[in-house]
């Protein structure tokens, strides 16, 4: 493929002062107007290394004004980088809308480097390059302009443009080193990005390449592609069908059972039963946080269900064992401003903690497909495509090592019923019980079904959906305390299996009585 | 003062079991109605290594509500936290208002330890035990409520709490190490806890010290002190003294001529010798901006000015040379939701890059005493002591490394006016000028005493300000890359002056042509 940008494209030095002329000015009210828009602008600047990559962002942030850009340049990871999945680090540089992130280097930086130097075999770049196309798609969905630039060079332009900078930034301690390495590695560089580019040259994110050995065509060239590009996206009014409000009722048609049917109603636990068992649970819980926290395994607990149905006391039985050194709780209301300014999952993202730490979500990312699908906050085709959204999230998650558990906590219509009655009678739980939650409530059979959908689309292999039988308190606790305790034990090799009751009690660890 | 704390305090059981039920309940109601608050709470539980401050976090968890707590652990550090400033690992952290952090472990903890050690001498914990006092001061000026508690515990106690904790939390790396070490370390750290306790006990911040010998008699005295300081603060309808609407006109009875007055209006360059000395400036810059990297040292640059002073061509005359892996420009309009939440500092430090970048600030927290005093957003007493909180804030910048450089671009009434009649004039500028230009024109003589208070205030020694000859702009940017070198040159021991500017002429390096 590379054969069309070997072609000896060049401008000469006054057709550049000309163009540039022009291209500085309306580059600049590009920008201007781009201030207005609720979309975001990404700019990746790829190529191998002595492309000229650094010194095309250099003249765009030249030409531009650099206080509208933020430019990221992925090059030294952080550790506090390094302990979160890969595309954390990405998520975090994302540009709010209005706004123009260029990254110098990015998301393809690794999977190019690391396969080119053989770390990385065909089948797992084709891993990752799904896995990129994912995470540009739903950019893209989300009305971002992605504009993906490769800077090609022949081998001899490489080795003079790498050769030439170590002499001038002779205090970049990075380029002399690698300088050498990239002249012998050149052709199977070129293999590797040619199998990158054909597999993430999507219709919506396409790359645009450039012919770069000659410094000023590569200039302009790249100046004029992003011109074009945020001209065009202007010029649409708004983003893709995805804004259009094209809301359906998400209950027409079925009248059958749901998968939350199937969740018995009537199982309960002992006050005494449920003493041992609590004990017992919350001991083991205790050690594999700590072992967890050793091995650098991260907890992804989501805590979803009706209103009602116990989140809130669920979620302190599973903290109360915990050190307060390894778990964080994050509760979801709305969104901030920032937040709002982002994509939905960038406030999920944000919240992620290093390897080694549990963190429960009292809500979550599956807001999207209950809440805003049933009162039709999101139009329809952007939830539908939240679930493979989701997926995709959570199997990153997997991928680094987090150990992923969801539940529902699943009550009758009929026990709700009875606890927002009795929410009502106690004073010191009526600020507990709102309007809204009457509201929601008249709203079940929109829920289940969303619900039943939710399960269908994202209880995977890696990161299964647990309904939990919540009429009974205690029940629904232990079951939650059991999974937990289970997931985490098997996802450590399974060595680490709950301690015999006679054992625990004995032991000094003393639960508070439980206050409900 | 140890003596009183080693007096034998316990709770029976019984006794522990009753006042935790109506602890538990008050708590909880406290923590609700601290949701409503515009002010945060920061709690934080200090000691000695084995005083059961992470049981107390832990009882605190359980008791109120850990979805509305951020339980902050400082006891690793991560490479990120470690190339800022001391003090960005805790601010990072700080709840917003209406929420509870709580800190185990804090910024006591690092002095503590260093001090017992012997690494720290009595001295420089002085300075440190002053850096914190003034942090704490500014977030209680804040309206921030802090609740500072000190476990003690005997000799004794601790050698049996670490040695206990071992086996229950056989997964926990850290204590097992540390027993025997703070065994032998206990007369020290005593002496060292002593100095840090009398040394920050101050008036709006005391410190709260527990006899911690006894599990129960620790958390519920613990949990009651927490209880009382929230409902004290809860019963108090505003922050102190400061919310006051206190305006007074900051221009009365002064009619001098102010520092401003000296800044010379008539220094041109022609455009020839301004070439040259742009070229010959921009290559030092850059060769200097990759020796900062590389010694990881941070340049902080400061851009304020009269409206139409020409601060964002000045800034791309900065930027221009300088690699864009090496920089960030950060421009600050009005702040987001999330940054309303919190100390008007906090938006700054967030944006503070890791060691060996540059960030130029387009605007800056000298708003505070700019803007905000002219404007009257502000009381006076808030600007007023802003003034000390900004040079601690700076201080800190400089003690870690980084080098603070403020430019206030000064231009005479008659050469802005000039300009904001040529903006008006040029359609593709016009978007530059606003009503808000015309009306702080207005004000001009409330700025100018702005900026003489300003300048008399916060221009030390370790960060000057830069009164720049602005009436020509190819003066003013020539003069700021010449004192941004100095300063980068001076503080890197004054071994890279400045190259010949023939060596330079014949250098391949081209600067665009200014655009204006």
């Amino acid at each position: 493929m590379f054969e069309a940008l070997e072609t000896g494209k060049f401008l000469s030095p006054e057709e550049y002062k000309a163009r540039e002329l022009e291209l500085r000015q309306k580059l600049l009210e590009a920008q201007f107007d781009q201030a207005e828009r609720d979309y975001p602008v990404i700019i990746l600047v790829a190529g191998l290394p002595g492309a000229g990559k650094g010194t095309l962002v250099h003249r765009l942030n030249e030409w531009m004004d650099p206080r509208r850009i933020e430019t990221s340049a992925i090059w030294m990871h952080s550790d506090e980088e390094e302990e979160r999945p890969f595309f954390w680090r990405f998520w975090r540089k994302l540009p709010p809308k209005g706004k123009t992130g260029i990254f110098l280097g990015s998301w393809y930086t690794r999977p190019l480097h690391d396969a080119t130097e053989g770390k990385l075999g065909t089948r797992d770049l084709q891993v990752q390059l799904e896995e990129i196309n994912a995470f540009e798609r739903m950019l893209y969905d989300d009305g971002a302009l992605l504009i993906k630039i490769w800077l090609h060079v022949t081998r001899e332009t490489q080795r003079h443009q790498l050769d030439e900078e170590a002499p001038r930034l002779q205090q970049n301690p990075r380029v002399g080193a690698y300088a050498g390495h990239w002249w012998e590695m050149y052709p199977q560089a070129l293999t590797t990005a040619e199998q990158i580019l054909l597999g993430s040259d999507t219709g919506h994110t396409p790359w645009h390449l450039i012919e770069a050995d000659d410094r000023l065509y590569r200039e302009i060239t790249g100046g004029e592609i992003i011109l074009q590009a945020l001209q065009e996206r202007a010029s649409r009014s708004a983003k893709p069908a995805s804004t259009k409000a094209n809301h359906q009722p998400s209950a027409s048609g079925r009248d059958q059972p749901t998968v939350l049917a199937g969740v018995p109603a009537d199982l309960t636990l002992n006050k005494n039963e449920y003493r041992i068992q609590l004990h017992r649970q919350q001991r083991h819980l205790q050690d594999l946080a700590w072992l967890a926290h050793r091995q650098r395994r991260s907890l992804v607990a989501v805590f979803e269900g009706w209103d009602a149905a116990g989140k809130g006391s669920a979620i302190r039985r599973v903290t109360a064992p915990i050190d307060p050194r390894l778990y964080q709780v994050v509760q979801y209301a709305a969104p901030t401003d920032e937040e709002r300014a982002h994509h939905y999952l960038w406030r999920f993202w944000r919240k992620l903690e290093r390897d080694g730490r549990a963190t429960l979500f009292d809500r979550s990312w599956y807001g999207r497909v209950l809440v805003e699908r049933v009162e039709q906050l999101t139009p329809v085709d952007a939830w539908r495509r939240a679930y493979h959204e989701i997926n995709q999230f959570e199997g990153q998650l997997v991928a680094h090592g987090c150990i992923v558990v969801k539940f529902w906590l699943h009550i009758t219509p009929e026990e709700q019923l009875r606890r927002f009655e009795d929410r009502q009678k106690k004073p010191h739980k009526q600020y507990k019980i709102t309007e809204d939650d009457w509201r929601n409530r008249e709203r079940w059979n929109d829920y289940e079904i969303a619900v039943e959908d939710m399960v269908a689309h994202t209880s995977t292999g890696f990161a299964p959906w647990t309904l939990v039988a919540g009429n009974d308190k205690r029940y629904a606790r232990i079951q939650i305390l059991q999974t937990l305790c289970n997931a985490l034990n098997q996802a450590m090799g399974g060595e680490y299996p709950a301690p015999e009751p006679a054992a625990i009690m004995s032991d000094r660890f003393q639960p508070t009585a439980p206050n409900s």
